[in-house]
């Protein structure tokens, strides 16, 4: 199993969470405290979000592990970010250790992030694969069940991307709008067919918008299917933990089919932060496998079964995830 | 030899310059025109200052080439920077591939990046070594001639950093403004000694200020010195490129001790750029191994055996580099 | 377009034929001279059968190119093989370029290098995955349409691998000896289940025995339905070199459905090898992309639409590649 | 600290000691048992010999840990050697992670690798270079320790090589055939000057013999030099194993400068291996930081302040380590 790590909250250095606590994600990597084997050295990665006008996050990385990286420590120490994801990897025994392999993932402004497995997921990898679309399926580059369980998310928000898609086939102005926004990203006046409608589907998975009950809704959806997929294959059972965001909703589940043994930890601490530049407070969330320091009172553990909502409002909530029972 | 990049103007992706231009830096690595073996595939290195109160910048550097690395593909379009080095690395036959030999090079505030050798570097490095006082000595840790160019080069700054310590030693006032600067960044409470003398040395590293004239003495110093050595231990001529900065002045160099040939082309471009959000003029300065596109009206070369200097004000000059003849 | 080599001979240290040459393989990895574009260095791999009682190759892949690889120079100048495959990448626009996706690619005891483009690869990936048996869909680790290819090659080998699998559970002697072949080379006594039936599966993988028409109708059969799918899907074209090998009959392809352009080079040098030990002549091939010489009298151009068989006999056939017409 | 594994014996695949025992190297790489910090996770490297007439040895390394590195996997289980050198890191705090850091290291026909640290040594490293010849002093790739460890104790060979120089310079007919020999081995016509002198240097590095207690000497005498000088520096303990080979003589040594805690723990196993080939039984050495099963009666510990040697002829020694006192 892995472990990772999600802030938002005021501008800070990366390293703040990631190297500087008592058990920071780097700690984790080499010594995790919860989990019966300590060691996430199978590769680590970074994502987060600029504080400019792309809405989407920037990814790093790499295959050596997490508390040795010399790009990793330089990122983390000049890094600012209010919004990250961080994720050291301990990979199942026989999988592959590659760079497609580590998390988080990305996909237009998302990133995702997992901890856990999928029950039976050599059984169900055709029947996951067949259910998405040409797109999707193409956009899988590594061969976890963490990076499937991505697409699939993803695949649930397909009608309401299609309904964009049309809004937009509909309205020329905010169509216009979209090509600006979208070639401002990009910067280069190379790329083809700027006038054409190629680059709608592009632009869509940077600029379409969701709200948070899409969003829960998807995932619920995405952890029901797998599920349902697992249990006709096998009774191997699913743990674990994900944690996606598009950049403005959070969310990060704990959850198990296996009535035996709890889910992996999950905690999160919520709380005001004070900037060190100006002495304003504002709120911050921070999401960990595993708490980042022994200051008990501050942390608290996602209930068994239940997923952590953080709105863009900073509404936090928790719901309980139904997985309907399989005829 | 290798090509590098400097950059310095309103802040912008650092992509626009990398990747984005017909003959950009990442197109230079495997398809330079101004040298005779187009091919810079032995690992590069990306330097980057951000516009917090950090001075020192980030430095990401990858063995694998420039034009096929996804990590570095991802920060050039995620990273906007007012002030950055790139440089992708043609090894000099022999010599080592290894993340350590990788420019740019970093000490404290300081940025370096070299193109071309050092004559006769095996026979004159006892004596470069022997020079360095022993944080310099302890802190190289390649290979390469340019890195130890880099630290001969601050070696020359050592007597300036030696009267700003014993300034501090007379000002309580001041160390304790350094030492708060200097924990402020480095954000850690479990650095040890935070009240002793020992961060003196390490806060001088990244809070020194030098004056550009301080500099560039120090640079025509540096390649005086290793000229003499040089020329004392053989006829092999060094000819090349230096790039260096402290984060506000930048200095580059065009020399050779070679009469017969040219030294290895040096270009820069100075302009006014236009920011894309508010519409205002600033000044921007583009210095490159070789022009990143066809319009040549707009590229200036070096001239052979000289200096260019950018101060902050965005003074420019042209300097010569004056090497006494060897006694 | 990438690059290749085929050794069979002698034992022989296998930077004879990777490095030494004038036009070696690691100089094809930067200056290519028969493709328009020289470069490939997008990683490389290299494989080899030992001379033991190991029927599977042992395979060095790596990210960073052949030409800097300290590994790889040491292994070529100390690894003696009779048979090697080895591969420098030049990755398609817009494929990644990982160790997943270096080449040659291994299954058991096969395998497979490809230089060339299967012609609209996105657009029938579905088709040939749905066409692989479990095992096989499961075994696919990179992106590539080359290790696509691979495990398509393979699947058309499953009628024999069912048939040698039914012989074995009719003959338990012969059940026996695999069991045993097969544990030593594992080596573990620790591997579960020796004496089920679950280890079948793979000892036919490594064990199974071929002969070299099976392999070559495979080969054409798999060409065959590439080009039907290709046909079907799009009117992008085809075309390149296959090599594969299961450690005793060579094949290679040079083939295109282009009648306007004529398909990769591929050359081949046939003839008598002295053992510099005893004295004692041997038979030897090379198959090459390009000649790794100026001795042109020895390279012969495998003519365009052709199969270069290389039998363990060292009967050496030349048989034209036959493309049913899309119906 | 580290760990590391000597093999000497009938050829065998690698992965027979470093992958399958129950307490293999690759466990130990993640679950180290005689250590504070289990974990050895930073790079690894094998060294192994051929049986041909080459006698340097092949050397892999790589950055990524020994328990995922699949290239590692793929040679383990395919080279077979009958005298290896295996070693999983763990880098000091503050010390950099670079493949030219990791072990064993190579000269010529040696092969080096080194658990503990050199007292003092960013205080002695100036005085330890100063020492080495110009060959040895451009030799040293790295920053560890353990690497200069490594060319002090070449140096201390230099007497020796000099002589055998001196030898061949007398003695035209010796000359002529480490000449043709040397070629042999590099086996590049190409080379230039074959007839001149300066092939010698090389040539002695790869084919001068020393014998037992010449290497010993060495050894021994380097231990000293180091403890004077850290001793002279500072009062930082030493304390280690290095394990040296020439392909011929082993000497693995388990000492300490600190009265008050044992050296790490050093093992061995001596014994016969019968091979499964053709039933013969041979003399075989297992040198290993921790002992690789639990049949604790094979495993026997080096006694603190002794050197193990094992000569070409299977003589086994155990030798107390005397270090002078400083004066």
């Amino acid at each position: 199993m892995c472990r990772f790590l999600v802030y938002r909250g005021q501008p800070g250095y990366v390293a703040d969470w990631l190297i500087r606590p008592s058990n920071s994600l780097i700690r984790q990597s080499f010594h995790a405290r919860e989990m019966p084997e300590p060691l996430n050295g199978d590769g680590f990665g970074l994502g987060w979000y600029g504080d400019g006008d792309d809405p989407t996050p920037c990814v790093f990385t790499s295959l050596t592990p997490a508390w040795s990286n010399r790009n990793l420590r330089r990122l983390a120490t000049h890094v600012r970010s209010s919004m990250f994801f961080a994720h050291v990897r301990a990979a199942t025994a026989g999988s592959v250790v590659s760079e497609e392999n580590c998390h988080p993932f990305r996909f237009g402004r998302f990133l995702w992030m997992h901890n856990g497995q999928v029950g039976s997921f050599r059984k169900i990898k055709r029947q996951l694969r067949r259910s998405l679309r040409d797109d999707l399926y193409d956009h899988v580059a590594g061969t976890t069940d963490s990076e499937h369980a991505f697409h699939l998310f993803l695949q649930q928000l397909e009608p309401v991307r299609a309904r964009i898609r049309a809004e937009l086939a509909r309205d020329p102005d905010r169509l216009r709008r979209y090509r600006e926004q979208f070639f401002d990203l990009l910067g280069s006046p190379r790329d083809k067919d700027r006038n054409g409608g190629d680059f709608v589907d592009r632009a869509v998975e940077i600029l379409g918008e969701f709200d948070g009950d899409t969003l829960e809704s998807a995932l619920l959806e995405t952890i029901a299917r797998l599920a349902r997929w697992s249990a006709e294959a096998d009774s191997e059972s699913s743990f674990g933990n994900f944690a996606v965001t598009d950049g403005r909703t959070i969310l990060a589940t704990r959850w198990t089919d296996d009535p035996d043994r709890p889910p992996p930890t999950l905690y999160y601490s919520a709380g005001m932060s004070t900037s060190g530049a100006d002495g304003r407070s504002a709120p911050a969330m921070v999401i960990s496998s595993e708490p980042l320091d022994d200051l008990h009172d501050s942390w608290h553990s996602v209930p068994p079964g239940h997923l952590l909502r953080v709105d863009p409002d900073w509404t936090v909530r928790l719901d309980p995830i139904e997985v309907p029972a399989t005829a």
